[in-house]
């Protein structure tokens, strides 16, 4: 079951993986072309509407050529 | 669809999540006291069954007491 604490988790990763994404100027098609990640689903994933598994981080890692612990290394209070 | 690279992903995430426990000197019983997390499906991740999503992942690290980070702290190579 999804809590409040788990909602904000789940929006601060959504917030963070764009930050990195436009850090790379990527829109979110052209990093959906660099992974095996639909442009959609990173859409609804910024928006902070889907709890992403291990393998969807490290694809996203894959297109945004960085370790896939960068896109958990961002603050959770 | 889940290929063969991601079985390795899953995998090695399963045995990186042992060698944390038994680093914090815990049981799998004991972990899942101390996070959101039932014993069983932390054994099925150690076993490399589970493509486990973020919401676990920060569950896992608040029972081990580290950043969700070092969860993803691991080679895929």
């Amino acid at each position: 079951m999804i809590n409040e604490e788990d909602k904000e988790i789940i929006k601060r990763f959504g917030m963070h993986l764009a930050k990195l994404r436009n850090e790379k100027d990527l829109s979110q098609r052209q990093l959906s072309h660099r992974c095996r990640v639909d442009y959609s689903k990173i859409g609804a994933m910024e928006r902070g509407e889907v709890n992403v598994t291990l393998i969807t981080i490290t694809e996203l890692a894959k297109g945004l050529d960085i370790p896939p612990k960068e896109l958990l290394n961002f603050d959770l209070e």
